[in-house]
């Protein structure tokens, strides 16, 4: 008798993302039952074996494991592309718009942003915010994986607009204290919830703009409550600098002194991190989320993901966000990695196809902590999967032999428009590219009109003269 | 009395790019009338002066001028995906399947990559290639505009498959003959073809690949005939090698010397260029095809177009080829142009979005020759545009004031998905995402079935054993 399942997904390119290549299997199949793989294998072998409810024909598109965006600013799309192209992002950019992102504004820009992923074939969402009401369910609506964290950080409220480049931030440890508290209710709120599918981690900011006690408290937190800890490391010349003011000391020294680099911590960025620095992490069994694009336009940098992918270190992809990417695309990240890899040590060879996908997938998952439950399709795994259709004329045509030209072009021509079918936990997103879960009518609108108003509130605040942009669109360049 | 006119473009988020910036045009309008643009401005202003035919409301989207492509091997797109993440790619990737491609197979490349670039928004198609029998018509037949130019080299058939790396090639001076005499002929009958949409340079390969007398022939029929030529400059290790070897100079010193710089000619890569070699032949006033993406993948290595511009050289985009890019899609250009530079540079400021858009447009017209017809939109050029759905989530939302995000977004966001319409010469080739021009269906069916052929004769062919990617493939990696 055959076994009843809900889905049956057959004839696919299928990348089961499992041993230490892709796992290809062609003309694959996926069966899926109540939530998770039931099998995996070629069509023909699996077809009698199972009575589906419903049959998904993959045939002439890839199915993969759903992509993992492991550190994003879900917020910021609100306020998409309105700081690049600039020295010091942060103050001269950014900054005058932080503080008018209302949590309303913040709300529509988390909307858009899960969209815009979901729609990408991204199907785990790290994000990495202040808390506002109805941020965790946006992602229980709209049915992805996530992975929420808190921010924590002791900086006065009001943001840093105004303050010079190079001077000491202010801490308020009132402030500090009560961001720990309120990640750590947060926390118990929303760690598991949705049968699992939304968890929490705790996300000192970085560690110059926390306290060393507060540091020292949240990753005393973190291991009583079985929580990782997810933070900016070495983001910049502008935390080094703030580094050696108050603490006299680089960053990953100063983790690695304060007993803070072990396998429960995902680093961010490590941008302005050495080789030797990023080894140092890595031997730790610390992770590494490597936002590319980010880095790039934000800081014509291209952080030291290969050293620490050799001294054995996970290392996931994250899109980080909007103002400044500009764009929370896994597609977009596994292209810029690998080609700013090959460009930064002159080697084409460097960081191939096969090595971003990874990232994107199973070692990504690893990296965050969820190598268990995602990453590849295998048996007992969450059925999170993507449909991308191989159709489409920027993909076309499709070899097998004597080289296989798949994975290739999903690395250096996908752009994620190809992504056809989303599913998540078994349940699908999207089908035919249409997001089953919101309404994209309404979530654009809501964006709009949001982003309009902060727009106004920014263009009113004295703050936003010193915008380093303002001199491009006076001179007709924007 | 109204003017009557055939196409009244309106409403837009209008991108003229006139003057020094990207001359923007809120609720910008565009008259068109016997395919040349009959007027540009505000559409309360022109509303009253023209009555259309057909009217556009291109509300939500932006309007720019068709996307210029300056350096593409059309006929590649057939085996899209096959040579990438290796050392030596010419000869240890590319070289085996050269001598496979038939001309039924580079007729199905071309035709899949015209479908590819023209729904990405290029309008304007710089095509490299060994002619085949309906190559032009092609480009005739789609709509595009396209510039020409057959190959002229002087290597005996059979292509590079089996010659070891850093042995000096035989030179087959029949060849080159036999190449320049058709490359006349060609132009002859192609150049102003199409009421003047297809025009043809001439193309030796590259200054390694053809004797010094050959390469001066050319230089004295492109004079007398009044056409450009366009040639790969400096495009790796291998050719300086072959230079230093055959002719003792590196390649910019031998065409300095040879009289070959000067505006006619249009350089492609200068990979191995140095920034004063880059700045020797930008000052000449010949021009440079900058192909971001291709050169990444293949070499590691970001070309010195910001020394070429700083010296005051015209830089154009290129896609180059889909077998090492792996498509052909010049949103994709601009964005790795603008991120490899700042990388480069290490400084975030370098090649903002605006001047790649600039290159991707009115430079990029200036730069292949054809700045007084095409890339801005400006009375009396060809109506050669593209609209831009703004309202894809990857795009929203759209902000004027007081940072203005779209010309960004474009560049750093946009995949080339979310172009709607295309214009050229007045006709519209795309609407709402479907070609008008082609059977998207037929091509995409032909370019499979001619690459499955293709590959098979590459399999059978015992040359395919010295493939890089062949270890890959046994590896999983594939």
């Amino acid at each position: 008798m055959p076994e009843t399942i809900d889905t049956f997904i057959t004839h696919a390119h299928l990348f089961t993302m499992q041993g230490d290549g892709v796992g290809y299997v062609p003309d694959g199949a996926v069966a899926v039952q109540k939530g998770r793989i039931a099998a995996v294998g070629p069509t023909p072998e699996l077809a009698d074996r199972f009575q589906p409810t419903e049959t998904i024909d993959a045939s002439g598109c890839a199915v993969l494991p759903g992509l993992i965006d492991a550190h994003m600013h879900t917020p910021w799309a609100v306020v998409r592309g309105v700081a690049q192209d600039v020295s010091n992002w942060m103050q001269r950019a950014l900054a005058p718009y932080t503080r008018h992102i209302t949590p309303a504004a913040a709300l529509a820009g988390t909307q858009l942003n899960v969209l815009e992923a979901l729609k990408a074939g991204t199907t785990t969402l790290v994000d990495f915010t202040k808390p506002y009401p109805g941020w965790a369910e946006v992602f229980e609506r709209m049915g992805v994986r996530a992975r929420l964290t808190p921010t924590i950080n002791a900086m006065p409220p009001g943001g840093m607009a105004g303050w010079k480049v190079g001077d000491l931030y202010p801490f308020d440890p009132a402030v500090g204290q009560q961001a720990i508290d309120a990640a750590l209710a947060f926390a118990r709120d929303w760690h598991g919830a949705a049968a699992g599918r939304i968890t929490v981690m705790l996300g000192p900011q970085a560690p110059d703009m926390l306290p060393r006690d507060q540091l020292l408290q949240v990753k005393r937190l973190a291991a009583s409550e079985g929580l990782m800890i997810h933070m900016h490391v070495a983001q910049g010349d502008r935390e080094i600098d703030q580094m050696l003011q108050r603490f006299g000391q680089r960053t990953p020294q100063y983790l690695d002194e304060l007993g803070y680099l072990d396998e429960q911590l995902l680093t961010v960025h490590l941008t302005e991190a050495t080789d030797e620095e990023a080894a140092l992490i890595a031997q730790s069994g610390a992770r590494m989320a490597l936002c590319s694009g980010s880095i790039g336009i934000i800081d014509g940098i291209v952080p030291p993901a290969r050293a620490f992918r050799e001294a054995g270190g996970l290392v996931a992809l994250g899109s980080d966000q909007a103002s400044g990417n500009n764009c929370n695309n896994i597609f977009n990240e596994m292209k810029l990695t690998a080609l700013f890899n090959k460009i930064k040590a002159r080697d084409p060879v460097v960081m191939p196809a096969w090595e971003v996908l990874r990232m994107a997938t199973i070692e990504g998952a690893q990296a965050i902590g969820l190598g268990s439950e995602i990453g590849s399709l295998e048996n007992g795994k969450q059925a999170d999967l993507i449909l991308v259709d191989l159709n489409a004329p920027n993909l076309s045509p499709v070899l097998d032999a004597p080289i296989r030209n798949i994975v290739p072009n999903l690395v250096y021509a996908a752009s994620g428009y190809e992504v056809k079918t989303v599913m998540v936990a078994g349940r699908i997103l999207v089908r035919d590219g249409q997001v089953l879960t919101a309404d994209e009518t309404a979530v654009r609108a809501e964006a709009q009109s949001q982003a309009e108003a902060a727009a106004q509130r920014v263009a009113a605040d004295p703050v936003h003269k010193d915008m380093a942009l303002l001199a491009a669109m006076q001179a007709g360049q924007l």
